[in-house]
């Protein structure tokens, strides 16, 4: 559903897709098939890093909408991906200390979306988001982000923390949202900064979170576990801006 | 759609809600229907102050699910309302200066699902709507406050302006989100307060503006106009919260 817009079917469309370089989140291949063209959209898959996935024929009648899959199914992102280098020429270009937002496995688009939004807003130069099990830049998050994801460029990593290690040598530091942390009045968030805002249900996952240098917490005088993860990520990042203004 | 669970059809059903004191949000009678218990219903919706609406019968059977809402389809709050004493009777029992969220015409359930989340987080003390042009207590927005809607009161007045002007008479100080507002940091958001959030396309209404005693505006450093209005409400919120703990 929420792929609507942007779903692909058959072998032609899939193959096109690729050839054109637009990025395919995920293909779902028939169990079995492996004639020319299908092995064509393998290589082509594994050459591009994108999630493939087989199923039998009664899962892609399934999600077919047109009736003609030809055993083959993808989902597109509905806009291009920036590298973690574009966003930090960003930063570069402005004069200014790397302000990155990173998703630790958002699901629902219209958090992505709303995040890419609030990101525009706060002027981060980017957002760092993982391959798997984290929702891209599909039309429903375009659309939530308000026009936003035209301007603040999103990148996709294959291992987060693997990143984070990399920026770190760049003398980035890495804040989580997370509940046992210090409040984050009390924190010093100024400098080269990476906001890792964790997933919608389990919050920012065990190995990134030691990966982080530190961890801010919002005040919280609630009945309830936590705040929407959009809503989270827009009052750390807004307390990033009031410390950087002053 | 968005009320989907939460529609009554047929005349025993909404008659039925009424008696119960359920908070019926809004009435479509078939144009022409006169007989007594329509008529009964009518009256039950004027005394409680619920929203008519005359409709021909092919609007009534497009709503419809059952097919059989013999000309009267209601649509229920999934849960019901505070007083706006009440909420001021709970920021009493805590010894609490009043904290109170306005809402000028949210239209998006999940922005008011998420806002009510936010307030029981900031140790709001409840929440205020307008009767018209704004979504009320549906699933959807139960949904998206997380458990939050059994925690934090909402209260739905008629006239947003004149609760503001009783308010007022009782010490509490209105500060809107506006764009042309004094950056909130620089503010004084302490003491009894009421902050007034926009509606999403067009923000806060003009006489609702006049009405508040200063705007109080979100550093803004992207390309695009606005935050969603949720994220925007918790920004200003967690001012005001770290304005208090101060």
């Amino acid at each position: 559903m929420r792929y609507e817009e942007l779903t692909l079917e058959g072998r032609n469309a899939v193959l096109e897709a690729f050839r054109s370089g637009q990025t395919v989140d995920r293909v779902f291949l028939q169990d079995g098939c492996q004639d020319g063209p299908v092995r064509t959209i393998l290589r082509e898959a594994k050459k591009t890093d994108t999630i493939i996935q087989f199923v039998r024929k009664e899962r892609l009648d399934q999600m077919s909408e047109t009736g003609k899959h030809q055993g083959v199914i993808a989902y597109a992102a509905a806009y291009h991906y920036a590298t973690v280098d574009e966003i930090l020429e960003r930063a570069k270009e402005k004069g200014e200390d790397p302000f990155l937002i990173l998703l630790d496995s958002i699901e629902d688009p219209h958090n992505l979306g709303s995040i890419i939004r609030t990101a525009n807003q706060t002027g981060a130069h980017g957002i760092i988001i993982p391959k798997r099990r984290a929702v891209g830049l599909t039309a429903s998050a375009a659309k939530a982000s308000a026009g936003a994801i035209h301007y603040t460029p999103v990148a996709k990593v294959t291992n987060l923390v693997k990143t984070m290690d990399e920026l770190k040598k760049r003398g980035i530091w890495f804040v989580c949202g997370d509940m046992d942390g210090e409040v984050m009045y009390r924190q010093n968030l100024t400098g080269p900064i990476g906001l890792v805002i964790g997933n919608e249900g389990s919050g920012v996952s065990r190995l990134v979170k030691e990966n982080c240098d530190f961890a801010a917490s919002i005040p919280m005088f609630g009945d309830i576990d936590s705040l929407n993860a959009s809503v989270a990520m827009g009052v750390l990042s807004y307390e990033i801006v009031r410390q950087r203004m002053k």
